[in-house]
């Protein structure tokens, strides 16, 4: 009654923001992402009729009552009166970097704990379940270039289609004030998330094509534009989500200076101040030398297309 | 047949952008500015039937053939076949300073052009006229806190009503890459623009009511929102106008901190990276002290509510 499985984040192309849902987290609109191979979660679930409790450690730390909560709420989800569990979740990206995990969390928490329990799913079926725990894990799931519309994710790409890389530019390592899954819940408040949502179809057709097509160009146009679009949504909801700070600025006229230069470099931005210059592998040089040179960056993470979720340690070892 | 006037620049705090028709700079929603009493613009018309070409001199320096052309024009539309023109225009604000002109130069134009033509206009005309010239001119030929729909600005408050304070922190002083008139035709190319155009009778009515009960806090989240607005959609419309720089998020995030430790001060920013602090009158130290403590912040102008563009010298003097 044990396993231990590895997912990948993912960086959204085309983002999700808002549900269609809220509960049952469907997405208002379909998005696209790739996972990040050098940024994952490793997580073992151990299910024990004896322990009195589940007991969630998150990288070496007690996790909080909210965290352990949203755990264990998870696995009730993937088999109603389970034994309890014990579960130890790693991420090998640094703590606090402000880069999303709960992507990776969900995603690697979902397969461990289906594996652990002997329920063999289909991939798309893990996906849905992943979302559950957490949207943007319904894309952690399958591996490479990823769609989501409504249940679960599908590879649209496999990573060696276009070896796209992102560099992310880490401008505060703090957590967010204001968590994802509150997040979501506030779109609707923007005046802009109705035009935001009416749109998305063409920019996630826009993108399909660009990755098709590995058109560059085009496909720099629309994640920006669809990234600013999130941020002009979040900006304008009730209350104000302002991510950004100087230094998110400074990158963003970086990365359109260097477009300009002929460097195949463009630009999204999560729910918070980090920059993630989405790039083709021989660019990564100039760009990581780039933002290196920028007041305000901290540090710079790369990372290339990873693979789908999957189990590391099976049943019967760990 | 020589007259010179003065008029205020003014800020917006709910936003002029994009027009139902670029032609007649007819706006496509209602706005909402008040007069710069400090920053304003003093423009000598002389109509000379003997001169050869009109000439225009701005701020002691022969206009470009852009600008003289532009001016020519709008004389044209003062009266046809008129007689050729000298006009010679000064800003007191710091040439360069990135705080829009056109504004306080159309309508002192106007005003001036009139009375050198000994053509009495009502208020009302002479906004019409203004507008013309450069849609935001229309709100500044009326006085203290005014609103415009359709043809021309009416005022909607004297300038004591409310003695609101507008302290602008100077990021950068360059001249914009787009301008507005180019900026207003681009509106509609963002997803977001007929969204925010279909809430605009929404702020504004907010606005209007905030002015009405002296309500900071209800102006405060009104005029951010509706500045986030528009640059949201100046950010995603094609191409993307990104006028923030580092120094713009510096501010926005030191106005909400300073608001959220009861401090009357609000944001807006027009189009450019500079962020006019709307506050009360006793919170002006405080926030010239604060905006002064902050990299990026090259200076900072203040400036009260203002009158009516107005004649100072008559067609007998001068």
């Amino acid at each position: 009654m044990k396993a231990t499985a590895r997912a990948c984040s993912n960086i959204a192309l085309i983002k999700y923001w808002g549900n269609r849902n809220d509960a049952l987290r469907l997405p208002a609109n379909p998005s696209i992402s790739f996972n990040l191979a050098d940024l994952f979660t490793a997580t073992r679930v151990v299910f024990d009729p004896a322990l009195q409790e589940d007991e969630v450690v998150i990288d070496e730390q007690p996790a909080s009552p909210e965290a352990a909560r949203r755990v264990s709420a998870h696995l009730d989800l993937v088999q109603a009166n389970r034994p309890r569990a014990q579960v130890i979740s790693s991420n090998n990206f640094p703590m606090g970097a402000g880069i999303a995990s709960s992507a990776s969390a969900f995603a690697a928490l979902t397969v461990a704990a289906c594996a652990a329990l002997r329920l063999p799913k289909p991939e798309a079926e893990l996906s849905a379940l992943a979302r559950r725990g957490s949207g943007s894990a319904s894309r952690s799931v399958p591996g490479g270039i990823v769609a989501w519309r409504d249940a679960s994710a599908w590879t649209i790409a496999a990573p060696d289609h276009w070896p796209l890389v992102d560099v992310i530019g880490v401008v505060a390592a703090g957590h967010k004030k204001v968590g994802s899954t509150e997040g979501h819940a506030l779109a609707g408040t923007s005046p802009l998330q109705a035009a935001r949502v009416a749109d998305a179809e063409r920019r996630f057709g826009l993108c399909l094509r660009a990755i098709e097509t590995r058109d560059f160009g085009l496909l720099a146009d629309v994640i920006e534009q669809d990234a600013l679009m999130m941020h002009g949504v979040m900006m304008t909801s009730d209350p104000s989500l302002m991510y950004w700070l100087p230094g998110t600025l400074a990158i963003l006229h970086a990365v359109r200076e260097m477009r300009a230069a002929g460097v195949p470099v463009a630009f999204t931005i999560d729910a918070g101040p980090n920059v993630h210059c989405i790039c083709e592998a021989d660019a990564v040089r100039d760009v990581v030398a780039a933002l290196d040179a920028l007041q305000g960056v901290q540090s710079t993470l790369v990372s290339g297309i990873g693979g789908p979720a999957q189990v590391i340690l099976p049943q019967s070892a760990g």
